[in-house]
């Protein structure tokens, strides 16, 4: 894995052990794809983090710094990963926040995560996660660093043919996929999990919202429960790394290749292009 | 502030940004009294640490080999405070736990942190917290390092006057202070709040059913609403830097001193000093 690593805008691949980040889980990360030296969705990426640094009280970054800083590390780079995690940084008594804090930025850029073309085609297998997701509104749709409940998620399975997992909230609601978003086909309509109590407000999916807008799709938010999941029409999954991912099974029902979900794949290719990525 | 730190019994102060403790807050951290250059309930700690990387499954650190390296930091200190934070390394693809995990060893030797001598004679203030604690089985009673819960509940106040926040769940039974656990008399039993869907199984809290036990004071868990603790006789908090904190007052209440605590206390002392330290 080839990494490359800005502290702070300094080459270095290490923090203080003092960090917050490391301490509490006291920050946000954004994972973008980097496609021919730019990052995909920089702006949408930018408004999330700026919202996310509001919501946890951490002074944002200067867009700007982090920009020029991005560009030193994806220039040249046809295809990478470039993540950015933001911490309150090191200081204040315990869980007391520091009445100045000076926030770590880290940008990270590693190697492509290249996944069989078939899971874009025909689609990939899900299975739904005993770990449920815990509800917090204060923390709901923030990109934080408190991720403990996906990793003990994608532990419950090593099965390389199973891409995603399905996660539940506490109360059994449907919310998201320990790395992606999730969306239904019912009718023609598209609808996704309410993020009110948990789950992370990705970009991609605020993407699929504006493209069904785009495509006269109606799309909705709305309180999901597992059983409806078995009768939808078409489900996929989304994040900015994989696009659109057709789900083809979901624990033992299968679903066929759908009309809308290609309809949405070519959108997002077309938009794509159209943004000069 | 004085700090010393181990990583892998190398001094150092830094560590991996690939880290998964600041990726994702991946793994679990015990906060130890140093009396005398001795660790303070060392056992107790090294038991639920144990128990806490078993519930995470990550390989838990050898325990003779944390204690050399506590003592080669608490030699020869008076009074000190002990961090020891154990993750799961670096590596995996994204939330995926890598197949060979090489946990991080942290210890972290700081200040001890002096409060105002009558936290502990004529008690303390305590507020009521808005942040809401999230119920989740799977991280119930660990000291896992997802603490954003407790970092936003802290900043909740500025006032020097009050000592500690309590924390409610997402049901609005009370669990815990932000950095204590919670003991209410009444009736001259001695009760804490249930931690099966929240909160950290404090090492005090522990002691203190031994103590109670010893002491021929009933003790049991029970699930608490709010309102009951207006109620109680007497109200006091721990842990294992503190002790244990009488509560004078929560929010507009005020509660007298009370016997049961002091005698608590006194016992604790006691067997504090039983234990050598």
């Amino acid at each position: 894995m080839n990494t490359n690593c800005l502290i702070n805008g300094e080459p270095r691949d290490t923090i203080a052990v003092s960090d917050r980040g490391l301490q509490y889980g006291d920050g946000l990360f954004e994972t973008l794809a980097v496609i021919d030296g730019c990052c995909e969705f920089w702006e949408r990426h930018m408004h999330r983090l700026s919202r996310g640094c509001e919501r946890l009280r951490i002074p944002a970054p200067d867009p700007e710094l982090l920009k020029a800083e991005a560009a030193k590390l994806t220039e040249g780079q046809t295809r990478a990963v470039l993540k950015i995690i933001i911490t309150r940084g090191s200081g204040g008594r315990g869980y007391q926040i520091p009445s100045s804090p000076q926030p770590t930025r880290v940008l990270q850029l590693s190697d492509w995560r290249m996944h069989p073309a078939e899971f874009a085609e025909t689609g990939v297998q899900l299975r739904t996660c005993q770990q449920r997701l815990s509800r917090n509104q204060a923390l709901a749709g923030v990109k934080h660093l408190n991720r403990l409940e996906q990793v003990l998620a994608r532990s419950e399975w090593n099965e390389p043919e199973i891409a995603e997992g399905l996660m539940l909230d506490e109360l059994g609601q449907v919310i998201e996929g320990t790395f992606t978003n999730l969306f239904l086909v019912e009718n023609e309509k598209l609808i996704t999990p309410r993020l009110d109590h948990c789950g992370v407000d990705g970009i991609l999916r605020a993407v699929m919202m504006d493209l069904a807008f785009s495509c006269k799709i109606e799309c909705g938010e709305q309180t999901i429960l597992p059983e409806r999941l078995v009768n939808a029409d078409e489900l996929f999954i989304t994040n900015s790394l994989i696009g659109i991912w057709p789900v083809r099974a979901l624990d033992q029902h299968s679903f066929p290749p759908g009309p809308v979900t290609r309809r949405l794949q070519h959108a997002l290719t077309a938009f794509r292009q159209s943004q000069g990525t």
